[in-house]
């Protein structure tokens, strides 16, 4: 039978989501952990990999098993994992579940903070930003990624998709409790797209003009990279 | 001349603040961050102590240096530590400036979250509290600390005070972001008040009957002590 696990993760010491011989990953620790409870030796599959240092909130995996523990699977697995991973709920769901391909949305938060020096409690949970951000333009800028767009432009490379058409469904900067939080929803993203959207943002929060129509028409090109530790994968909608 | 500092540290990999042999302290690390700058044995004396595990914002501290540094001390000071402890800011004071004795204020932040399994994100800065809490109970008896009272029902044994009275400036509990928060000011904490105050407040919140003004009459007493993770040293006033 399949089974569905929400996951959540701090990414500080994991060398991302996929598997990687030698390296600590989460897939290698649920694989690892799905093997003590059950004997099996399976692969999961999730909405979508993360890199590392990335966190995530409600990461979705699935997994085909023989056992037949249903929601039991989130204790017992929490049971063998570090306590930087957590399965916070399991269930059984039809065969026909994906975790990834059935994925219709997902959501992103990317978080910043103001600083001249890192912050001691935030310095792998958030990214900093030397100066400070206009969160209204940071706001205004980012309204103009709604709607379907080619964001070739905002994909690095490492990854192959059929196309790299995607539509966001919402885009939006608040700044709140000292942090400057970007939130995007869409159809799917590309392969570091979320972290090139928040690195033009930081440029726009800092009063550089940037043309983000000519972005996305790819008559100019971006090629920064926003840092891995402010990215959470916050929610997987099927 | 002395020099007043404002430190944030990331507590859960201290053994607290106090300067332990063979333990890493925050009181330590500082210490040997200010010989490596000035070449000088000092040592810094801070607001008050903070136990493993506590998290400070903003710890003042200060001491005692021939080395003409002023407000670049932050940041040579910063070269040499570790990036779980932080200066934000370093300025020369009056050599009457005094870190403890000078303090009229201090306010702490208590951070809860309600689970059934420790948060990857979350288990060394909050506290997770097992069901779900009323903050607006919680609030209301939060309410009942403020005033001048004797909180030796609140103090846990291992330091000497000439008085137990305090005077509790403010006292609330607030819902915030999936977290439940308890902050207080007051013109001096005992060892442990906060901690025993927030152990008090999830009975409450909990639907437990809990008669605060008897307990600051010690006519019935408290055991329980929160743990240290949930706990923020936010703001010191001089």
């Amino acid at each position: 039978m399949r089974i569905k696990l929400v996951v959540e993760y701090d990414g500080s010491d994991f060398s991302g989501w996929q598997l990687q011989p030698g390296l600590r990953t989460v897939q290698g620790e649920i694989e690892a952990a799905i093997k003590s409870v059950t004997g099996e030796d399976v692969r999961v599959t999730a909405s979508g990999r993360t890199d590392t240092g990335v966190h995530a909130l409600n990461q979705v995996v699935h997994f085909d098993t023989g056992k037949d523990l249903g929601a039991k699977f989130a204790g017992a697995l929490n049971y063998y994992l570090a306590p930087d991973v957590r399965i916070k709920s399991a269930e059984v769901v039809s065969d026909d579940f994906h975790a990834r391909f059935g994925a219709t949305q997902k959501t992103y938060d990317y978080v910043m903070y103001e600083g001249n020096t890192d912050s001691a409690l935030w310095r792998k949970r958030a990214a900093r930003v030397q100066g400070s951000l206009d969160e209204v333009a940071m706001n205004e800028a980012a309204s103009l990624f709604v709607g379907q767009h080619d964001f070739a432009g905002f994909m690095s490379s490492g990854s192959e998709v059929s196309t790299t058409v995607r539509t966001v469904l919402a885009a939006s900067v608040v700044r709140k409790d000292g942090f400057v939080i970007f939130s995007v929803t869409a159809d799917g993203f590309l392969y570091n797209m979320v972290r090139k959207m928040a690195a033009v943002l930081i440029e726009v929060g800092k009063g550089q003009t940037v043309d983000i129509p000519a972005l996305l028409r790819r008559e100019a090109a971006t090629t920064k990279v926003a840092p891995p530790q402010g990215l959470y994968l916050r929610e997987v909608t099927y």
